[in-house]
């Protein structure tokens, strides 16, 4: 059975269920909110505050096959998800389900309880190191279920996955559960990812190594979502809190290709008055920033927002006063997270506000440029973020396939070829991201315009820009690495890839060894 | 049939259903999370604005039967309802269930949809006013349902009342219903009481007369809650939206209450580093505050929050560091609207956040001291606030109950005597405040503890406050007024008075003419 990209995806998927077939971007219009649930509630003769680990966990619904949800705001200098799960597979818990947002290196615990059977299932938007190469060697039970970041808002609003327990890393918080994350020596900035996890888990507890006197007065999620909150020394590592991403790239071939997607978007004519903005936190990508902010200050273009993953790069621009506000999910480093904290307009925004497909409308939708990478893209611009040139999971979605399906010009940039590998292929590896939503391939060697986007073909049909088919970039690109060998898999899978509407794009196969 | 506080409640009451009965204050604490809906996601191709009420009336899921919601920042300002409703009535809806947070004069054009069978069903936490005296005439179809602030956040949690569109009064606004309510000329501050609409509501309407460019750079309430905004020439008279009443009192019998009150709190020891405070907008309560604020800086205590519905009286006090944070759920003039604005710790929270008895803790559980009027006290200290002397209903009790219930002392101050009226009876004619959960009463002529409040009693014994048994006072108040003659009414029962968690404290019936 072939999907409409040509993935061959079954109708159903064991440890997974029936599978609804990718059918266009746009194909589920449908929102659902259903939730059905019953709890103690918090009267005034009650306390919600813990110092114990294990005596409040005596006090949770723990059981086997249960679903429990963390948040990866402290990236890889979480230490939360360990924590927890260490007690829980102390206690002999089987069949987990883990519902991640993201999962790290520093997570590679979990490899042996996947081993073990203590954790059976895993969500998550995206996942790297131990875990996904794991997961790729078919280590987990079940298939991991990747979505994108608008994705898990989804499915826990709809309640496709209903979470248990919801552990909350709180990098401040108070006795009622009154949390933010721009306080403490844990600070991580927004706690976006968080949101759906406290709107929807039947039982939430945060875990804080900051405790204030109540009430905490910058609240970013309120007590009336948390039934517990745990102190502990400390909830991650602030040296693995931000990661060391976020540098312009000093690649002379990634600057090419920024200073390329710079004219290109320039000539585009979505670089106006009132633009909206998001870039990643690749090193090319915020090359790119780089080159934009200069084109809006020399033209004097002031925009109305950027969003996303908040780096440093984007806080200067709108201290600059090119952005009226930034909306924030995550951020990415210590300037953004001071800016969080500093700035009214520096607006933190839940995931579902950001990029949910289905609801009453989310960020994404309002953005005219996205800038984005690719591990692969075929000649129909479908692109993988998910697998590596080897085959195992490296990345996945996270909000890739949502701000390609809102932005009105969705660009991926890529150095054509890398350690000799072409980023442009005929069948790519695995699609994370629909082509039909991409409109843009920036490389060093030329620029491929998706044929749909017919407008921008003929905008840029005089242009002085090196204009080229996907096809002529992927022979040049051949020319230089040769035919690629296929890489074989096994038949199992390994991994769902869901769209961000609840489809599936594509399934991820065990390696072959 | 008699409930526990000897109120005569049926079982079954038509056109309200099976009746739980009032059966202590803690009775209830099960909460319950239930929403099954679906709707139309607004994708990127989507608008939401909308400039003409019939057009967007024509796609709204408009029906016969339909519940519909409003919130009541406007107060006796408030043009929306009325707006709204026109519209209805005129397209010849029928059997219409009003979810309106509060009812005010404002609203007469209601009792005509009333009388038509437009209106046949009204939930409200107070009302004043030409409904209020049509309901108690009997004019609505089914029992007026007054519930509390958190009992309104209640019903909608758990899908009692499930409302079909929510119209929602936005006093800023951008195009994709990202509102607040400190900017535009029909500013009202904290949109506390919308919350629970917006979250729990099927259709979400956000009507505005203040639309910015997106984004709206100040939140209240975000995007994915809203499916429509329309834009109007006014929601508001602003004359209205700041009612008259946030005066301290000049009459000298009031300030005796209030000065007796302030030597109470002093020396029963809630007057303390850290203490949290609430008082009403009344003009004794407000004299309390004053007199609070007078001993709290004398005695150099920082307190760490007041609450409720906001007065310029608090805001002041918070200024003057006399509070660490406001928790605000409404604001009463226009020096809280500009406080709400401008302070990032005076804190906007929803009604249930503030009040609501069956959620995962609300802000009144951590209240210590909250000041409350009444209009009728019973000698077991049960608190009518929902009738008039005449029994006609002219109020309801709002937060009264659910602060009552959480803060560790309850204080009521009213005059003893009034018009020759005394506010302690043997019977009053509703009970809306159970007196299980108030501590003290207040009135020029001594101070009644509760007798359930044994630590009180025994604070106090030696005091040199005129401490008088509730028997007493209302001795002498009967020495001054003689025996009032009870009211007739007939047995038709016009209003159920529902407590925090859901049971059914009273009912109220028609008045005889």
């Amino acid at each position: 059975m072939k999907n409409i990209l040509g993935r061959e995806v079954p109708e159903f998927i064991e440890g997974y269920g029936k599978v609804t077939q990718y059918n266009g971007y746009l194909a589920n219009t449908t929102g659902v909110m259903k939730k059905d649930y019953t709890f103690k509630t918090v009267t005034h003769k009650d306390s919600k505050l813990e110092k114990d680990l294990s005596k409040l966990m005596d006090k949770l619904p723990l059981r086997d096959g249960m679903a429990i949800s963390f948040h990866h705001h402290l990236r890889n200098g979480d230490y939360v998800l360990n924590l927890v799960m260490a007690e829980i597979a102390k206690r002999g818990y089987k069949d987990i389900t883990l519902v991640a947002s993201s999962i790290f290196p520093c997570h590679k615990p979990l490899v042996e309880y996947m081993e073990k059977g203590i954790v059976t299932q895993i969500y998550a938007g995206y996942m790297s190191g131990p875990v996904a190469q794991a997961i790729s060697e078919g280590k987990l039970q079940k298939p991991a279920v990747m979505h994108t970041h608008g994705g898990r808002a989804r499915i826990m609003e709809t309640g496709e996955v209903e979470v248990d327990i919801a552990f909350v890393a709180a990098p401040t918080s108070d006795e009622y559960g009154n949390i933010n994350g721009v306080d403490g020596k844990s600070a991580c900035g927004s706690l976006g990812y968080a949101h759906s996890d406290v709107e929807n888990a039947k039982v939430v507890v945060a875990i804080t190594d900051n405790l204030v006197p109540f009430p905490n007065t910058t609240i970013e999620i309120n007590q009336t979502l948390i039934d517990y909150v745990l102190v502990v020394d400390a909830i991650g590592d602030p040296k693995g809190i931000v990661s060391g991403t976020t540098q312009i790239t000093k690649n002379p071939i990634g600057l090419k290709v920024a200073d390329l997607t710079a004219k290109f978007i320039e000539q585009s004519g979505y670089l106006k008055e009132g633009m909206s903005f998001q870039t990643g936190a690749g090193g090319i990508s915020l090359a790119v920033a780089a080159e934009v902010k200069k084109l809006m200050k020399e033209k004097e273009i002031v925009g109305s927002f950027a969003a996303g993953g908040i780096t440093g790069y984007i806080v200067d621009m709108f201290k600059e006063g090119l952005f009226k506000a930034l909306f924030d999910v995550q951020c990415f480093d210590l300037d953004a997270i001071k800016s969080a904290k500093e700035n009214a307009k520096h607006l933190k925004m839940s995931a579902s506000m950001y990029a949910n497909a289905n609801n009453k409308g989310s960020v994404v939708n309002k953005l005219d440029i996205v800038i984005l990478g690719a591990t692969e893209m075929d000649t129909n611009f479908n692109v993988n973020v998910t697998t590596g040139s080897d085959g195992v999971i490296m990345g996945g979605s996270g909000g890739h396939s949502d701000t390609a399906a809102g932005a009105k010009l969705c660009i991926i940039v890529s150095q054509l070829v890398n350690a000799r590998i072409s980023v442009v292929k005929d069948r790519i590896t695995t699609v994370t991201t629909p082509g039909e939503t991409v409109d843009v391939l920036v490389t060093e060697r030329g620029i491929a315009i998706n044929p749909l986007r017919k407008d921008l073909i003929e905008k840029f049909k005089n242009s002085n820009l090196p204009i080229k088919t996907i096809e002529e970039l992927k022979e040049i690109a051949e020319s230089m690495t040769g035919k690629e060998q296929p890489i074989k898999f096994e038949d199992r899978i390994v991994a769902v890839v869901q769209y961000r509407d609840g489809s599936v794009v594509d399934v991820v196969r065990q390696i072959k060894k």
